[in-house]
Parts: C-alpha cells; structure tokens; sequence
C-alpha cells in the first residue's frame, strides 16, 4: 500500500472543526483505494501567534516541507486584526505559500446543481457555470515584504520595469500549469490581464502566447481584467479555465466564488514545481460560528479530494470523496449556509458523517 | 447669462454618435437655465492616431485644459490593439487624465427601476441598487510610463516602499473628495483595500481612518478589496459609496456596472483639484455596432449631465437631463441594449430626439 505523510494545520475559527472532519473522510477514502496517510498536526496562523507569538513557526515549515501535502483549515480573525504586519496571521500564509514555493492556486467554481438557487445571479445565468481560476500565487505585488529602513526610492516611471524582469520566469511557469489544467478541462484558457496600459501586462501577453504553441489543442483567448470582472458576473458560463496574476486572481477568484453563492463549498489547491501541495478551503475563519458546529466542511473535505489528485496522484481516492458529496448533497443535508426549505438542516460533524456514509 | 467652452472629443466607434447627440442636449439643458454653452471638437485617441499619427495631440490637451469642461465619447478599437504602448488609444486617455490633474473617477452604478430586469442578478437582490465608486485615477500602478534603456532594478523587496512614499498625498486626496461624495449620498463609505498584506493598503487605511476626523457625519467602514468582489454579487445593496485605488477601483467600478446589467446607461466624471473635469460613459468604442445608429447614447447624455452639475455647477440643468432621461425610459424607448419584448427599440439618433422633446 503507499503511505503518505500529510500536514494538517487547522488554524484559527472555523479551522480545526472543519479540518477534523475533512481528517477523517480523508482516512477513509484513502483506506478504500489502498493509499494510507499518516497525520501530523501543527501549529499556524492567530494560533500560533498565540501559543508562540510568530504565524508560521519554524517547525511548521520544516514539517510542511517534509511531509507530502499540506491541509489548512482556515487563518485569521477580528482578534489579530490590528497586529503589526510580521505578527498577522495572514503573513504566516504568505510565508507557507513561498516556503512551499505554491506557485500555482487552483480555484474551482462550479455551480452544483443541487444549490443552483443558492446563487443570487438568475437561475440561467448560474446553472452549469464551471470556471477554474489558475491565479499566480507567489509573484507580483502580493509577494513584497516587509521592509525596515527605508531605501531610497527609484524613479516612479522605472518601477513597472521590476515587474517586468521579475516576472518573466514567473509568467511561463504559470502559463504551462494553466494550459495543462485547460486540457484536461474543456480545453479553453482565458488569459487576463490589463495588457491595454500595463508593461508587466504586454509580456505576460506575449509569453502567455508564446506557451500556447507547445499546447495546440488548448484554445487561448485574452481578456482585460476590466473587461473579465463584468462578464463573470454577465456571463458566466463562457469561461472555461481563466489564468492571471496573483492580485487580479485574488480578486476574480473570488468574484467567480461568489457566481456560485456558495463560498462553503469550494476548495482550492497551490502546487509547485515539486514538492507538496497546500490545500484549503477558500472561506476564511468565519470567528462569529466558531466552535458552534455550525461550519460548512464540505469546501474542506473537497479540497481534501483535491489533496488526493493534485497533490498524491490519488485520483480514485478523490474521485470517491466528490462522489460521496454529491450524494449526501442529493440526500437533502446541508448545513446553515446553503440551507433552503425543504431540506435537512445539519451541522458540522453531522454533515461529515453523512459524507463518511455515503463512502 | 453664465457662458462655459466644453471640448467635444468624439474618439473611436461609437463615440461620435453619442457625443453628437449629448451635445444637442446639453445646448438645450443649458439653455433653458440661462447657462450658455459653446463647443470645439478635437480629435482624440484612434481618431487621432490615424490623422496625426499620435493619440493626444498636443492642441488637444492645451485645447482641453483651456476648457470649462471635456466631454469624450470613447477611444480604442482593433485596429490598434497591437500598437506600441506609445501609440495606443489607451495611452491618450491616461495622457489626458494626467494632463488634467483629473485624479478622482465617480463611477456611479444605478439600477433604474424601468431596466432591473436588464440585470444578471435576481430582481431582488438588484433593485434598488445605487453605489457610487470613487476611484483614484492617476496614481498607483496603472499610471507607470513607458521606459526606454532598463535601468539596474533594486532589490524586489523594496518595492512596496515606493508605493507607500508616492501614495501619501494622493491618498488624502482622494479620501477627501469620496468623503465629500458620500456626505451628499446617503452618508457611508465604504474603503476598499488589501490591508491584510499591502504595505500601501496599511497606509491607505491608515490615512482614510485619519481622514475621517473631518467628516464625522460620514460612517467610514473598510473592506479588503477580494471581500468586496464578492460582497457586490452578493448583496450590492449594502454599499452606498466606495473608495480605493486605481486598480482595484478599475475592476470593482467595471463589476459594479454590469450588477446594474445595463452599461450603456452609466456615465462618469473624472475632476481634479481646480480646473477643467473629464466626463465620458463608461462602456467602450463598440466597434461593431459603430456608424450603424445602434449605439445607446443615455450613457453619454448622462455623462453631460454630470459635467453640468460636477464641472459647472449648474444642478438645475444637469436635474433637467437626468428627469428627461427617467422620463425617456418611461415612456418605453430602448436602444437594443437594453430592449425587452413591449418597449419601443429606437436608434441612437431617435433616442437623443426622444430626450430633446422630454426636456
Ligand atoms: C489572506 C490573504 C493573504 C489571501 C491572499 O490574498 O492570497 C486570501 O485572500 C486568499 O485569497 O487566499
Ligand atoms: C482604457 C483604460 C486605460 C481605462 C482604465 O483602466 O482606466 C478604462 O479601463 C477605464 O476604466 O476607464
């Protein structure tokens, strides 16, 4: 049987409830296939400033990096809000995503058809909407750090030229995972960009298209950012996969969650070049539910799902997770978040459970 | 009587219709509260990259600036979507927003009752929305020139620190003008930014919460910049006024308008400290429809209004244009846009005849 080590970080909120759950589902359907895991849980996030006063503790790091995927619950809260920046729980992300050198952040959003009322976009508009969004997750102006003393500043009409050298190599790397992604999809990749006024813009273009003739089977298409932020919300079913920077996609990604109008059911995945993988629900720590077992896991036990396919190779063992979901979703249990009349209002642990039956 | 110069820049594709037909109503606004209004037309972007080999001539901007007041129809096109940035029709229109010191964009996003069922969203969640971004327009990444020889690029992680330096004025600048805006609306302000990472964002929230001491009529609320992509899908009702930068202010102002599913509706002032302000519908040149009659000239015709009563100060004429627009609808005239079974489709041309005869 193969055995994989897997880090668990259940962090701040929400986290360790949902992260507990999706634990056990990830047993199973591992156990099903063959595949045995071994868990180890660390410290991160407000609970590690907590306990030891920094985001991302070493020993989280080193065990992270020496284990073979990573599963984040969720990271932050009111409570660490006004925190310094080196002392924020979202600076422990930032700092596990580069640690891990995750460059690449999968982030489905998909209508199923069981919530399609959940979204508050027209019924034809939602229903069928299956985007993925391959966001760059470690470049741009997302990656800069904290600074101490204050340098000198360049010119400000040379700045957009450090974008530009800096990302040439980061523009290839995430144009082959996206196109590799679109393949296996429905085989369209749209590229967004703002290539119209920016530098950084008109070489991710031209590299983007550059890539595109090592996958002729893959239709590329570009779109300004501008321009992809009215037409998730105009039409959304006619994206495929989208590929972009790391702030337009911290921004569409989100957009095209909130298409769905479920944002407790989707997961996302960050992968390097080798390595593992860090997976997480893209729901943040939600403090006001915490510890109520009010929380939605399914986001988590799908990114589980992705752990398994993206980050083991393990496709069977997700294949079964995604189908146990659909299942139990078919049985009418839902949690409060996509809860609608006429269906069986559930909590955290009840909604694992179902899932773990439906295994 | 009051007596203003307005420079008329009718651009590319549709632009000469819709800014043929607000100039007649903006003659007749005038007119009838004694504010007299004369007109030079001067090329701009496309137009004036095909006749003079530049998109901002340079009698142009000196034209503009000697101005009252510019309208612009709209610029860009296929034909030149592969320029050299120099040479692109885009290049014009920042060329002009910095030449005029313009740097704060309202971008008003309205869902009139007469067209909620243009919307994408369910009839519930998008009446009644009326959200007014504010966005800073001549700072920030998207203001970066064209460099010739690479300079040596400093070290990556000094980078935000350029921002932060170059933001500080533009940042109570801007504050400012959304607060003034917001006190004339219905007394929030929402501040979008990405204070959970953004060295910039730190300092623009610390700033705009500085700011606020002077408007303590104004409830200020802060909203880092994914959340609000997703809050306007979600429930856009919630927002009154925004505020953010450049970028984020180009992707929220773009997903906003297309909440009201009506873009050929929605106009935009753009106004500097002192001197002339830039007026312009927020939809593009449409080169596929131009020269046909089809273009809907509300948006523009609302563009004039607000040039009345932002760049003038004439309310009582830009209150005469705004009722005979709502009247216009009422009366059941449609460009194709924003036609549906049971309302009268009308061209460009009629539409502007309509409005005339409502005023
Ligand atoms: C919390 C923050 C650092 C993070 C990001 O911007 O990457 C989050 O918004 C996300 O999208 O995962
Ligand atoms: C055309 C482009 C330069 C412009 C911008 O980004 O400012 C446009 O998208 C807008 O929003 O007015």
């Amino acid at each position: 049987a193969r055995s994989y080590s897997i880090t668990l970080l259940p962090g701040d909120g929400i986290g360790p409830e949902v992260v507990a759950v999706a634990k056990d589902v990830l047993s199973v359907a591992g156990a099903k296939e063959g595949v045995e895991l071994r868990f180890r849980e660390m410290l991160m996030g407000g609970a590690a400033l907590d306990a030891v006063g920094v985001p991302l503790p070493d020993e989280t790091l080193a065990a992270a990096r020496a284990s073979d995927a990573v599963l984040l619950g969720a990271i932050g809260g009111y409570k660490w809000d006004n925190n310094e920046k080196h002392l924020k729980p979202e600076t422990g992300l930032l700092n596990i995503r580069a640690g891990l050198g995750v460059f690449a952040n999968l982030r489905p959003a998909t209508v199923l058809p069981q919530l399609v009322d959940a979204s508050t976009l027209k019924k034809e508009v939602a229903e069928g909407v299956d985007i993925m969004v391959v966001r760059e997750l470690t470049g741009g102006i997302v990656d800069l750090r904290h600074f101490s003393a204050p340098p000198p500043p360049p010119p400000p009409d040379k700045l957009q030229l450090i974008f530009y050298k800096r990302l040439y190599p980061q523009i290839d790397c995430i144009a082959r995972v996206a196109f590799e992604v679109a393949r296996k999809r429905g085989g369209n990749l749209c590229s967004v960009d703002k290539a119209n006024v920016l530098e950084a813009s008109m070489l991710w273009r031209k590299r983007v298209t550059a890539i595109a003739s090592e996958f002729p089977d893959v239709e590329l298409s570009h779109m300004y950012v501008d321009n992809a932020s009215m037409q998730l919300v105009w039409n959304p079913k006619q994206f495929d996969t989208i590929v972009t920077n790391n702030s337009y996609g911290d921004i569409l990604s989100d957009e095209a969650s909130m298409i769905t109008g479920s944002i407790g059911m989707l997961p996302s995945a960050s992968v390097g070049e080798s390595g593992p993988g860090l997976f997480e629900p893209i729901h943040g720590s939600a403090p006001d539910i915490a510890g109520q077992d009010k929380a939605n896991p399914l986001a988590t036990i799908l990114s589980a799902a992705m752990l398994l396919k993206y980050g083991l190779g393990a496709e069977n063992a997700a294949k079964r997770i995604e189908t146990a979901v659909t299942e139990t979703l078919d049985s009418g249990f839902r949690t409060g978040d996509i809860y609608s009349p006429g269906t069986t209002l559930v909590g955290c642990k009840r909604m694992g459970e179902e899932v773990l039956k439906a295994l």
